[in-house]
C-alpha cells in the first residue's frame, strides 16, 4: 500500500464526511427554524437540499468501497474507513428527520399553535445543533474524550423530549383544538430526540476508532 | 486469497445474518402483541432480549472486519461483506424500535384505550412482520427481484400509518381523556412505519449486491 497516496485519500474522505455533516446541521437547524416560524418556504428549501445530503453520501460510500478495495488497508487504516461508511449512514439518517420536520412545517394548515411548547422545541433544537457541530469537530480530531461528552450531553436533550411530551399532553388533553397542533409537536420533539441519538452512535464509532472496541454510550439513554 | 475458505466464512456470516434478523422479526412481533394485549411481562422479554441483539450485531461486525483485513476480498466479495455490515446496523434499529414500543408498553399505567385503533395497529404489525421475513429470504437468496417487490409493499405499511394517525386525531379531539393512550398509538404506529422503512433500506442493500448500485427505492414513500 502507497502509504501517501493512502493518507491522502484518507484526509479528502474524512473532509467530504465532514462537509456532509455540516449540511445535514444546516439541514436540522433551518428545519427547525421553519416549523417555529411556520416558514413554508424554507421547509421546502430543505426538502430539496436532501438530494444533495444523499449524493453526499453514495460519493463517500463509493470512495470508502474503492480504497478498501485497491489500497487493501488493514487493522486502523481499516477501520477509519469502516467508521466513514457507518457513521455517513447516520449523517443521512439525520438528514431524513430534518426533512420529516420540513415536512411536518408544510402539513401544518394553521391549527392552534403552543407557544410555550415551540419555544422548548426551539431550545431542544439548538442543543441538537451543538451536539451535531460538536461531534463533527471530534470526529475529525479522532477525539473520544470529546465524544464521550457529548454522547453524555444527550440525556439533556431526551430531558427536552420528555418535557416536552409532557407539557404538550396536559393542553391537549384541556383544549382539544391543540391536538393536532400537539402531536406534531411530538413527532418533531421525537425527530430531534432520535438525530440525538444518532449523534451518540457518531459518538461510539469515534471511541471505536480510537480503541478498536464498540461501546455502547447510549444504552442507559435510550427511551 | 483461499476461495474454499473465504466462501465458508460468508456462508457462515450470512446465517448470523439470517439468524440477527429472525431474532429481530420476533422481537418487533412479540412488541406488538405486549402492546395490544397490555402485557407487561411479555415486553419486558423483549427489553431484556434486545441485549442479545446487540451482541449479534457486534459478532457480525467483528466478523466482517477480520474477513476483509484478513482475506482482503474485492469487488463483489467485498460488497457482499460491507452489505453485512450496513444492513446489520438496519436490523439492530428495528430491534432498538422494538424496545421503544415494549417501554411504551409498560409506560401505559390503565389510560383509556382504543379497541379500533389498536385492531389497525396489530394489522400493521403483521404487515411488517410479513416484510421483515420476506426481506431475510430475499437476502438469503440474493433475490433483487423480491427486494424491489418489498420495498413497494411499504407503500402499505405508510398507508396504515397515515389512517391510524387520522383516526386517533380525530378521537382525541373528540374525548379528550383519550390523549394519553393516543398518543401512545401515535408513536408506536411511527415506530412500525420506520422499522418498514428500514427493511426498505436492506432491499437496497439487496439490489446492491446484485447491481453494484445503490438505488433509492423508498425516496416516494418517505413522510
Amino acid at each position: 500500500m502507497l502509504r501517501s497516496q493512502f493518507d491522502e485519500d484518507l484526509t479528502k474522505l474524512h473532509t467530504q464526511f465532514y462537509e456532509m455533516g455540516m449540511a445535514v446541521s444546516e439541514a436540522i437547524y433551518k428545519s427547525v427554524k421553519a416549523f417555529v416560524n411556520h416558514d413554508k418556504a424554507l421547509a421546502q428549501e430543505v426538502i430539496e437540499g436532501d438530494k444533495s445530503i444523499n449524493k453526499r453520501e453514495l460519493k463517500l460510500e463509493k470512495k470508502s468501497f474503492e480504497m478498501i478495495a485497491l489500497q487493501q488497508p488493514v487493522t486502523k487504516d481499516l477501520r477509519m474507513i469502516v467508521t466513514v461508511m457507518k457513521a455517513s449512514s447516520d449523517l443521512e439518517r439525520m438528514g431524513d428527520h430534518a426533512v420529516s420536520i420540513a415536512k411536518s412545517t408544510i402539513r401544518v394548515k394553521g391549527n392552534k399553535r403552543i407557544p410555550e411548547v415551540e419555544a422548548d422545541i426551539y431550545e431542544m433544537a439548538e442543543n441538537v445543533k451543538q451536539m451535531v457541530d460538536a461531534v463533527l469537530m471530534a470526529y475529525v480530531k479522532s477525539d473520544a474524550k470529546a465524544a464521550r461528552k457529548i454522547a453524555k450531553s444527550d440525556e439533556h436533550v431526551n430531558h427536552f423530549f420528555k418535557k416536552i411530551y409532557a407539557e404538550s399532553i396536559q393542553i391537549m388533553e384541556k383544549h382539544p383544538e391543540t391536538v393536532i397542533g400537539g402531536t406534531d409537536y411530538l413527532q418533531v420533539a421525537g425527530y430531534l430526540e432520535r438525530i440525538g441519538d444518532y449523534v451518540t452512535n457518531i459518538c461510539e464509532w469515534i471511541v471505536y476508532l480510537k480503541t478498536g472496541k464498540i461501546s455502547e454510550l447510549n444504552v442507559n439513554q435510550k427511551k
